[in-house]
């Protein structure tokens, strides 16, 4: 085995030593002695946030106050942070809203697309969907009268086609969150519009990890959370994208005063603005709105192709360590090896999983697992390196080698 | 007229020589030049929060990561400053929780109050109600089919007396936005209970500026934004109060992973957590959260008895100021003279409203407007004194003198 160690060091060290991307890491604040690969559940602060977010409270709230709102743009943030994520998501401005959390922005979507297909019956979802979407689709659906029905993606094409006349709205995510499975967004959304349908995207294990193309695939509504790649700091705001050509007939369900077309008019009835700012619902909280923002300036010049190839690297990398070292000892990969169907993480099953997670996070390795024997090793090219996962890797196997873990310990689940 | 104002401007120096909460003055950082009247917009900067702040991002997001959800605290605090919140409230621990927007908790409550009572069809609320509340009330009233009846706090007794056996839930404020008028929780509440109603109070312009009773009034729901009177920062998040009476029979309409009773189990279906916990909706906005528990700090060890007389005081006085010498040049208060029926503020109606605000702020006296004809002069006990007030009202008294002041003057509204 040590023949397979030292082949897999010199290789992350050649792969690193090639890599055009490494610079970017310096845009991030990371601990000295912490290898950080739990970016897909929280990302890691971007070097430029304390300092934006400094002038934010002491200049921007302690000086200017209430006039913030308008003098230093408080008030167009949550329609300018939506832009600036929009961009990383293939959309073209003015269809993008920041703002909630992906619960709320969930729902949102949820009710606004069924609205537009006031005559069909199901609402169709991934049976491995993320718990929240999952919930509020059996709660909107129970709501609006609506059947839910469990379809893995696989298999969503054919019951597209076979049945699809009664859907009114496909939920999906395209990269699952335990197996780290990418699905065919395109072509879900194909066979959604084929069928009449539409579609909704939960891109929180997507944006910002993939080049996505929502106006081109013509995406009807996406929702996701800005604290997974986007490194928007702990319980970011959430986006809403709704597709331009569906704004003017938009049935929201959560009319707040900040979605009004004439917010300060204080008219008796609710007249929604026009565009994606009908979609605003209360007052956002700014502190956390500013940290986004300025977080997802670590993304300036940088081509999600290329953030793209370097995650497939990272992963791939992974993944051959996992068959190299891990394997024998008893880990198994739940994740595609075809790298076009791969998201950006891996998931090695084992029945240790969470006592494993524990003792890497004793040698400094930060991963996540996900009830009840997954362990999940995510990666941001935006900031890891190949020799990350070799040590994680490294460490997984000195671990089990020395026995150097308790495996009936058990701590609480980390959030998503 | 210089009789008035040297009488005046003794009597505020003699009134602040007796304040005993002076010294809370320095729990905020004000910046020099600024008269702040307009806390019950946005409060200023506790001088807790930048440090506090800079802990959260640096160490806890920064050098701990992930495992902050555990190790600092960031899972529990939704409920944790939800406590926080209830002591301000006269609610008891474990019925409050922080989170999302004063809107989106206002539909949860609006939702949870009306499928409690079931076998009712009517919604009732206050034509000047604010805004976000009043479309939120129409959009469930409409969803749930229920009828919308606007009835003014004044006729509500009546109204609920005589038909309130069809009245499911009651959804007013205990202060008018407008014009601080302040309606008696008790006896509202008390009505809607004799006609099986339930009472929603949407605190926005109390909490943190009287003294609160929602467990001895039996109120059954409850709202508020962070960022008035609690001094959270723009946008801080909101909370909701439910009477534990009513926590085992809660139909909520957004259930979010966090509010599952395990959360981490990613089970299919959802199961409510027990308690205020099953009100959490998504991932909470950490960092804006945090700030706001610092932020309540500020009340350490006040006695909130004490807080309302000074607030009374500063009213009273600005009303005199208001009556000796502004009445004369056009200002009429829309603020009743009686206290036990006044909020926090004063409203004066001048035509040149909007023009007046925006003298006065280059001034450095900061109040705001109301459209069309509302001046509003916000007190906060916890930094005003009577001087603030003289200043507010000498200021206003020399504009309109010096005609200094451009009539036809406009800029948006600043956010309420």
């Amino acid at each position: 085995m040590m023949t397979a160690l030292t082949a897999l060091s010199r290789e992350a060290t050649r792969l690193d030593a090639g890599d055009a991307l490494a610079p970017l890491r310096e845009r991030f604040l990371l601990p000295d002695g912490v290898t950080y690969l739990d970016g897909n559940s929280l990302g890691p602060l971007p070097a430029v946030v304390p300092q934006v977010l400094g002038d934010a409270v002491s200049r921007q709230w302690g000086t200017d106050l209430v006039r913030s709102w308008n003098t230093n743009g408080w008030w167009e943030a949550p329609l300018r942070v939506g832009d600036a994520i929009g961009r990383l998501l293939g959309a073209a401005p003015g269809q993008t809203v920041a703002g909630d959390s992906t619960s709320v922005q969930s729902f949102t979507a949820l009710n606004a697309a069924a609205a537009l297909r006031p005559d069909r019956t199901l609402l169709v979802t991934d049976p491995g969907h993320f718990p929240s979407d999952r919930y509020l689709a059996q709660a909107v659906g129970t709501n609006r009268g609506l059947e839910l029905r469990y379809v893995p993606p696989a298999a969503l094409v054919p019951f597209l086609d076979a049945e699809g006349d009664r859907v009114a709205v496909v939920s999906y995510s395209p990269v699952d969150f335990r197996t780290g499975e990418l699905h065919d967004m395109g072509a879900l959304t194909d066979a959604a519009h084929r069928a009449g349908a539409l579609a909704l995207w939960d891109l929180c294990h997507a944006a910002g990890a993939l080049p996505l193309r929502l106006d081109d695939l013509h995406v009807d509504f996406a929702v996701g959370c800005g604290y997974k790649f986007l490194n928007g700091g702990p319980g970011a705001p959430a986006y809403l994208y709704v597709a331009r050509r569906h704004h003017k007939s938009l049935e929201l369900p959560l009319p707040g005063w900040t979605g009004h077309a004439d917010p300060f008019g204080l008219s008796r009835d609710y007249t929604p603005a026009p565009g994606i700012a009908q979609a605003r619902i209360g007052t956002p909280p700014i502190l956390s709105l500013l940290a986004l923002e300025a977080a997802l300036t670590a993304f300036d010049g940088v081509d999600l192709t290329e953030l793209r190839a370097k995650s497939v690297s990272l992963t791939e990398f992974f993944l051959r360590c996992a068959t190299e070292l891990l394997a024998p000892l008893g880990f198994a990969s739940v994740t595609p090896s075809d790298h076009s169907r791969r998201g950006s993480h891996v998931a090695l099953r084992h029945p240790n999983a969470r006592a494993l997670t524990q003792a890497l996070a004793s040698r400094g390795v930060i991963v996540d697992m996900r009830a009840p024997d997954l362990l999940r090793v995510g990666v941001n090219a935006l900031y890891n390196t190949h020799e990350h996962l070799f040590e994680a890797a490294h460490h997984l196997y000195s671990i089990i080698r020395d026995a150097d873990y308790d495996p009936v310990s058990s701590q609480p689940g980390l959030v998503t």
